[in-house]
């Protein structure tokens, strides 16, 4: 058989055995075709010849649960910037977009990642809404048509994680109905498991998912391992303790290792190979790593064609100065260099796919839009939602009188830490204003279309003139983040797909948002990921208050208060 | 949720950690529900408790390897002998019946694999026929489009061991087209992989093929796993050698136990569970045997939903006093008690499906079709195929002169070890007479229309009429083995499907065979497997010299002799 290429002089990464031995490799028509143990024949030829000069052959990287949407780019930016990393399949589930344009939103993600040298496989977001109509307003509803409807691709291959444990035991009648869909279709189920064990765990695995990503500990590690989970370890779950419980493990089969979430900044010099050097560094053997990051999730998904060097299996591979020296000095896809020393050197697609219709950025909204027009004057027993701290997202409630001017606005005081929020529905359809506690944007505002997980347009500051201001500004950009100081715009960075995702390259979109985050902190914010926690101001699953564009959310009894009392 | 089945205070093997635990299961729907270590909480009911005793919960046996065909019996049959053994699910290939039957024959076994409690998959059998029209005639032709046909069925999972070997890598145009089309409905390819090793081996895996499960040494067996193959030890490759190696293997996930054949009197006692036991007075540790039998084929095969004991899959699985104490007390599929200590409890299909058509036994035959008409008194300068001993199928070649009466017959003298051999194409079109060494059938004669892999009527003997006599017993039959001394039936086992299959229990079949090989003892056979060696007689695809309907065939130039000089 005639080669393309011939790779001699390499050590050879063999995830099956967990060794390395010195040989080289034959490829052709993308696969390979040798993978031979000492010095190739001298007569064998090739079109290219590579001395690997002693380097390491590695698979390429499965990330087997990632959300190219928490990148905030578009598949295309995404290869360009996970390929050079060594990342060469992901399965993805496009949670994001589908809550903002449905089932055409999540076809467009796959459109948009055809063609491209990474490979992308896609989970069917199985959380669409997350709540539902009485608690704010929502874009798409999945049920088990939409699940059918989207299995028929072949790079659909799961359905996203199933956060709805309730639900999938029968108290919303979409989920099981779904979960049940996609299992007759021949999908995975992914889970997510934060807190299940024991019986409750079972009677959530019993509906068919297989995998849990969510922070882990030993002893739930250990349990979910027994019961045949996929155990996902993400960034935070690579303790010392909990690498220790899985290299006593007999097998390792079902450890993988997951970014998850990875956003713009840290995509810029890191994809899941710092979550193999991470295990490494918390004792994990290098081979054992990258088996848990290329041939065991390739088992897992069911991807036969992939994980390991070995005749028959698609040429995806890197060449590594050393086990864990990443970015890996080459990368190939199909046996063709895709990237080398960090930098992408492969073609993307010229063009997007047509943008389906979804519901854009409302707008543009004037300064009335941020004042009480029916309470001019009076003085509000406010419900206040309060940030707990400035590390993560909790939140409570407090009560508190606001006084209001002449024209309906908030009088705040300095220093009293306060601020209106407004959450505007997509359509135009409804609007809430109500406080918060805790922030600390002690001037001008902040608008974004990003607000998980119904993404309508989510606005906080202290004075509608800057409140109207960064919402056109947001709204201008057909979506995104944007800070203003009242009429002064001072940084931005433009969402406009779904008002979700940028088509900038990463570094772009790193900067941009950087921007937005030192005009947070120079605005008096505290917290220490000030654009995340006001992504999750809205997030109306989450504990313990949220915003809506229907009011302020109790999260645990999923439920309604009054911005006031006497609303 | 309310459960059908409760079993307590039994021993749960968790082939995921490869570690027993005291525990309980709760299963509805024919699913495990819950999987728990510990007491069960007291107020939890089911419709049946069942206190195991201590005893240890293992999961059902899957053989990812296999051939119903090769135990002579209905796919019912088999379900009511392999169950009580503890085989739950098993991938078969009808290498057999295909052969005869074509497409419609292996839809008719799927068919009659149907509804059985037994959990039967289907490999579709790569090698039909196995040589071609100048070699013998054949039934049937199998090429991509069959492959395309059968692989609708959603039972159908793979295509069966591609044993041709040069026909892979292009010297058959058939055979790369129907591996392409195999892969591309996503059925596994199944190798067989005598001899194969380093770029050789690569070749033909580069093709797609994931198995082997030929006899194997340590050295074979670890490159394979180098090479992703999954090594299938079944019986013969049980040895303390393999065993060590598998043992001392990092990672056992390309392990598996398999029983490829198992003739009829092996079944009635014995079926993968016997190679589990087997594979642990080799040595391997009891749990990973078990593993190699369940869990792991399970992942092979892409069976998601069986293989262990946990919340989700299927409720097939064995009470076991030890770990290898076989037959299991009970065994339950689906969570319904399918046999108990060695017996079978459950219901089979009252009826099989319709037959389809098939070229049937040829027939009746008449002495003449024993004689050599043309060569009446002559002298035949002979090419005699020689058995070379009496423990294998390995045949020779040798001339010798032999004298023909004036009615055609050879005359044969007391102790020249000499047979006449006769086959005839299913479809009466051809017929050929040659001569055999070695069997030492030194009276009456044995007929049998089950003769690799053609399966042609096959008869051998030193008389016409005795010839004559068992050839009209197989065909009165409908198919099947028939010994004879003169015109009397001293021995016969009637297998009137396909003539290679009976629907009788295993045990009668077994004592039939039995009865047809004393009966070729008796007449002065030396082999030690009789049946098996004239079953191979007309395998025209193994070393070294055959016999077909066509005459004496050089199994490896692929090329036809005169059964004597002149012919």
């Amino acid at each position: 058989m005639r080669l393309d290429t011939l790779i001699t002089n390499a050590r050879i990464a063999d995830l099956y055995r967990l060794r390395v031995f010195a040989g080289w490799v034959g490829i052709a028509g993308g696969r390979f075709i040798y993978v031979e143990e000492g010095a190739r024949p001298a007569d064998l030829a090739a079109e290219t010849i590579v001395d690997a000069g002693g380097r390491y052959i590695v698979p390429g990287l499965i990330d087997s649960h990632m959300h190219i949407e928490s990148s905030l780019i578009t598949p295309r930016r995404f290869a360009e910037a996970a390929l050079p990393r060594g990342t060469t399949t992901v399965l993805t589930d496009p949670h994001e977009v589908a809550n903002v344009g449905g089932v055409a939103a999540v076809r467009w993600m796959v459109d948009a990642s055809r063609g491209l040298p990474l490979d992308v496989f896609t989970a069917i977001p199985s959380c669409v809404p997350a709540t539902g109509p009485e608690i704010e307003w929502t874009s798409a509803v999945f049920g088990a048509d939409e699940i059918i409807d989207l299995a028929d691709d072949p790079t659909v291959i799961a359905l996203g994680e199933v956060m709805d444990y309730q639900g999938l035991l029968g108290q919303n009648d979409r989920l099981p109905p779904m979960v049940a869909a996609a299992l007759r279709r021949g999908l995975r189920v992914e889970g997510h498991i934060p807190t299940l064990a024991g019986m409750a765990l079972s009677s959530y695995l019993a509906h068919g998912v297989t995998s849990d990503h969510t922070l882990t500990t030993p002893a739930k590690l250990l349990e979910q391992v027994s019961k045949g989970v996929a155990v996902m370890l993400q960034m935070k779950s690579i303790t010392p303790e909990n690498i220790a419980t899985v290299n006593a493990l007999a097998d390792r089969s079902l450890i993988l290792l997951v970014t998850d979430d990875i956003e713009p900044s840290l995509l810029a010099d890191r994809h899941l190979d710092w979550i193999v050097r991470l295990a490494v560094e918390a004792g994990m053997p290098p081979l054992e790593a990258l088996a848990s990051a290329s041939l065991r999730p390739a088992r897992y998904l069911g991807l036969r064609d992939r994980g390991g060097i070995a005749p028959g299996l698609r040429a995806d591979f890197l060449l590594l100065d050393d086990l864990t020296a990443f970015p890996p000095e080459a990368v190939f896809v199909e046996g063709q260099p895709v990237a080398a020393r960090g930098a992408f050197t492969a073609s993307l697609p010229a063009e997007l796919p047509a943008l389906p219709a979804y519901p854009a950025v409302p707008g543009p909204l004037g300064e009335d839009a941020f004042r009480f027009a029916g309470q001019k004057g009076a003085t509000l027993a406010a419900n206040i939602v309060t940030l707990e701290n400035d590390r993560n997202s909790l939140t409570g409630l407090a009560q508190r009188a606001i006084r209001l001017d002449e024209a309906g606005a908030p009088i705040f005081e300095p220093g009293d830490g306060l601020n209106l929020v407004g959450v505007f529905a997509r359509d135009g359809s409804s609007a809430a204003l109500g406080f918060l506690q805790g922030a600390n944007l002690n001037a001008g505002a902040f608008a974004s279309s990003l607000a998980h997980d119904s993404h309508n347009l989510f606005v906080i500051g202290r004075d509608p003139r800057s409140m109207a201001a960064a919402a056109r500004a947001v709204w201008e950009q057909g979506g995104g983040l944007a800070v203003t100081e009242g009429e002064t715009l001072t940084a931005a960075l433009a969402l406009p797909l779904f008002g979700l995702l940028s088509d900038a390259p990463v570094a772009e979109v790193a900067a941009a948002m950087q921007a937005v985050e030192d005009a947070l902190w120079a605005a008096g914010m505290t917290h220490q990921r000030p654009f995340l926690v006001l992504s999750v101001l809205a997030l109306t699953v989450s504990p313990y208050y949220k915003f809506s564009d229907h009011g302020v959310v109790d999260t645990e009894r999923r439920a309604l208060l009054p911005a006031w009392e006497g609303a």
